[in-house]
């Protein structure tokens, strides 16, 4: 990774399927909105569906995939061709979320698949031992997240942030670290930038909460003040 | 299903993963062009990438998934949402492709989920066992395809169209029967209806071959010589 | 199925992997010294390490793998070979378990494989349609399951039981029909086998009880005291 | 690791699934025979329901499994209990085989099993990038296999035995490292040994020769004639 896609500290939403189309293009619009008015980068997932959508309709997101397989042009029916996703607008793939592994010999070639359509990859990990193997395999990205922690609303009351992103760092101080587990508000974010992490935000701390702009505005916030800081 | 969403006999057209999202655009249009002249149906499958714009710029086919997962609303990271698939314009899926298989008891799920998002089913299966096993889970279609001639360009030698369209319609006569597996041209095509199936075209016979008007059109041609016939 | 691997009504006894080898044996031994005191024939199941351990320590069971994979001699690195199971005096084996689901297409090559070697079949299935479809290919015995249900030490409170037995003999009368959710005494054999069932027995019911004697005497005498009003 | 299960160099005989149960006791018992002549360790692997009996036969191999899973005691049908293994006689259990491979999660939870009940892990791994994350996970043995040579009979050509040794022992150098993709008889084990390896062996190569005892006794000198040397 020469050039990032994006610069930290970022926000990342990820609506992952909690959101049908329409809903999902409201939320991209209004983030995108606000990405604009904060200057801040934002990794914005969405379901393969809406991804050309998304794109068409917004300018400040790094419009991301949430899976992909290894796949060249051919057979493969179901499966998600990396270039049709390149084609749609998308500049980076989500790989191995913990709701969604894939062996190692997969994820090392939907890897380089990744790199050879030009897609940054965000790869996930979960324990010490995972964050550590993984980080040597180069992603652009990582999502550090404690699995027990996932859609809880509640970050893990230790030092994991702070351990996994040193862990990675240590092996590898180019990849962006994110830290998002159990994130629901502005201070979430701000502890989480706090501990080291190059970004922060999720998933249900988002879509789940009743005020999208309130909440986005918050972590934007947290977010433009980390930066300030820095 | 008390109303179908094609008549037959109709045309499926299934890229797969052999084209990206500008030639898939390309065959849609031809697709849909040549449907409207010959009045006949089409399923028309797309990565789910591209299942809204081929959705937006066509008017003749029955846009159809290429897979879908058996998630509701929530978390699913890189799963395929059916309600997503509705909102893109999608008419049905296909489910259990040889290159894409489920267990049972997925399968049981994503038909009722299909179900109650209103996508109708196109489920594959190979032996005679499965066949029968499938089609007593009533879906609206299935595509039974020895897997041994899938992409080889020839169809089976021996009285599988015959034998397996007879099996699923003692099962359920309602069941649509696709027979596509080694379908390379209008001929192959009459031959499939002859014995009784209610759909042929196919994947590789289709995309690979280097005058896609040509042989769509051999292909409608023969259905609608059939239509006529019967 | 000409011959029956074992006559109903029979106990299942199914420690899947709540037992290690030595409280195997105890268990097996146990279990074969009741079966020939009450002339009661016995699936029972165990991990493929003990296997040929509980066959050469019994003479009354119908020794059955918890798993087998449809490979043939070759490669298949930790795959369970069928030939060996045969070889270990493994009679019959369990396939599609809820816990260790199985494509059709997996499904139904690992049944071709268990003719092939001789191993009486037990397919296991949850809901009705789950139920019919598995009972269209053959299997020698069926366990119906609801999941929902698998461990609670509960039997579905409705029509479960007679239901689905009815729906698999509809299907074919000669398949044997297990019905042993939530089973844990006497008594709920007792319910079982008068709802239809060929068999009852379980897993957690059995040896989860203190007192495996008492628990296996009591749905021994429920099997007998059947039998005799049959 | 501060105590090895087996002293480098050794020999790896891994029947996977080409042998039945007794043609398994033939080539365990044989190649203990020249185990005990040469006074190497052997890295012995059997299918899971034949460890007991090849653990109870022999006294020179390191009795091994060709898998197991995470799973504690309970439910887990038809899945490998670890402390099963252990009670069989097993030492070690290979994880990761490039014909099973595990999600990385899975892989991680299954060596902190390993390590809860005293089993070597001996993980598999294909790409330089597989083999430095897997290093850096701490099995207690690896095996490199670029998998396009598995079952060949031919070496890989290149470099791919020193290279890949090296970046394992880089990362870790208590890690050691088996090399058997391809190998076929004394010299190619030597071959092996020269380029780092601390094992070699193999499967086709030694089951598919019609003389196991010359085959074995060819691979034992190579490997003796190594450790004279070093």
């Amino acid at each position: 990774m020469t050039t990032r896609v994006l610069e930290p500290p970022f926000l990342i939403c990820n609506p992952k399927a909690y959101l049908g189309s329409a809903d999902t293009l409201k939320l991209a619009t209004l983030t995108d909105e606000l990405a604009g008015e904060f200057g801040i980068d934002v990794l914005f997932t969405a379901q393969h569906v809406d991804l050309r959508m998304v794109s068409e309709h917004t300018k400040n997101l790094t419009i991301t995939a949430q899976h992909m397989d290894p796949i060249v042009k051919g057979r493969g029916m179901g499966f998600i061709l990396p270039e049709s996703l390149v084609e749609a607008g998308a500049k980076a793939v989500v790989l191995n979320h913990a709701e969604h592994q894939l062996t190692l010999d997969v994820l090392d070639a939907t890897m380089r698949r990744a790199r050879e359509v030009g897609l940054a990859t965000v790869v996930c990990a979960d324990s010490d031992a995972q964050c550590r193997a993984i980080a040597t395999m180069g992603p652009a990205m990582m999502i550090c997240e404690p699995t027990a922690n996932i859609g809880t609303g509640k970050m893990d009351a230790g030092d994991y942030v702070a351990r996994t992103t040193k862990i990675v760092k240590e092996v590898n101080p180019e990849i962006l670290v994110i830290q998002a587990a159990g994130v629901t508000d502005g201070q979430d974010v701000a502890n989480a930038l706090a501990q080291g992490a190059d970004s922060s935000g999720g998933t249900s701390g988002i879509v789940q909460n009743p005020d999208w702009r309130q909440v986005l505005t918050e972590m934007f916030t947290a977010i433009a003040e980390h930066k300030k800081n820095a």
